[in-house]
């Protein structure tokens, strides 16, 4: 006999930006790991729950995933409700492989909640749709951390094939980050938007060319901040080298 | 003195996948412009609003953006509350930008609430992350349907030099999706997963390679159909050819 590990996709941050589903199971949780990342105002939702923190920050110590792929599946032998919440959506940049791997050889059922992830938050409050006919039809989600063994410009690559990207967890090394595009034959002129806390109420937004990006993400430092480049960003560059929000289209929190 | 007007993503399909900030908007709307594909049960919460549905739906007769565009700032002119919703992310394939620049540039103030994409909720199905470290760093979100002016290629490329992608309204021609994804380079035994009606109680779910795509949508004609492509999904193919849930790890609707 064991309870189901819930992999619940927290979203962007602001606590109705929640599914009406992740909620629920929040309120019905018994107990809840999540990322350091989750706000306090969205685990406040699972009252009734033991909360702990297993999260990975960016630079910060984190618990190492063996660890807690371990305690899931104990918690799981213990408790009706297990829910592990992630920033975003669960499926995107959240190592949920490993845990949905860990946890179904051992015969613990697993359910996913998907989440909005943060690139639609943060095309939100700019106001700038990631598509767009006659300018972009294909929109990538990429992440500058290479792996061992993996060719460290492997996802500038899949950046320069797409119209629209999004960089996750990129902010922290900008020049590399413009280095590698250059190098796979993004110019230097290609429109990009920095969002710092994208949902929050701290947020940040930045608009530019590629080569200006060092500058642009330089006023976030250290805090959670996506890169977005493509044609469609063309129009954000009025707001170059300032922290100001977008005074035409945002979110309503 | 205007409404506004939101811009909502309605998300996957299921109800409890709205946004709680969707939930409440949808309650407080005057009136409501949706998506054709928008399910009745997600309609239902806008109680006291007029519904108007303006949803293109692949292969049928679709209201002309520009008449939609007309009807939003009409409606802003007269209500308080004016709600356009989209299925998934309105920022993803929604043709948001059309209606935010025709609306903004008229000073009716556009407030967007992202919405789960149906790639986020097709994943969790599957119970497969669309990144896995050592696997895949980089997820593209593209659709094969070209506009005027535009290499026909273009996305194939995309896609190629990404590790994961998700096509979008791309099954309805599977023989020339095909076609163009071994023209860019992606070798035929790719692993893929369809998922038809992602977070609906219709869906179908089938796994197989490249080569196998058009035998694999033949099953889900005129529905609601995504096609995943990557390394990720190898374990998807003992799904091959038959249209199964999954037994490991799926939403809990």
């Amino acid at each position: 006999m064991s309870g189901i590990v819930h992999l619940v996709g927290a979203g962007p941050g602001a606590p109705d930006l929640l599914s009406v589903r992740a909620a629920r199971l929040l309120g019905e949780a018994d107990i809840v790991f999540h990322d350091a990342l989750v706000p306090e105002a969205i685990l406040a939702l699972a009252g009734k729950a033991q909360k702990i923190a297993v999260g990975k920050r960016c630079g910060r110590h984190s618990t190492a995933q063996r660890f807690i792929n371990k305690r899931l599946a104990d918690a799981a032998r213990r408790y009706p409700v297990v829910v592990r919440l992630k920033g975003g959506d669960p499926m995107l940049f959240g190592r949920a492989h490993e845990e949905i791997a860990f946890l179904t050889s051992r015969g613990i059922p697993v359910q996913v909640v998907p989440g909005i992830t943060a690139a639609s938050a943060a095309s939100a409050e700019l106001g700038v749709s990631l598509t767009r006919r006659g300018v972009s039809r294909s929109v990538v989600f990429a992440t500058p951390r290479a792996g061992d063994g993996e060719a460290p410009s492997h996802w500038a690559r899949a950046v320069a094939a797409a119209d629209t990207a999004v960089l996750y967890m990129a902010a922290h090394d900008a020049a590399s980050v413009v280095q590698a595009l250059l190098g796979a034959g993004v110019p230097g002129r290609r429109p990009v938007a920095v969002v710092a806390n994208a949902a929050l109420p701290g947020r940040v937004i930045a608009g530019g060319r590629l080569s200006d990006l060092p500058r642009l993400v330089a006023a976030v430092t250290g805090q959670p901040t996506l890169i977005l480049l493509g044609d469609v960003f063309a129009a954000t560059q009025a707001l170059a080298g300032e922290a100001l929000t977008p005074r035409t289209a945002s979110q309503s929190a």
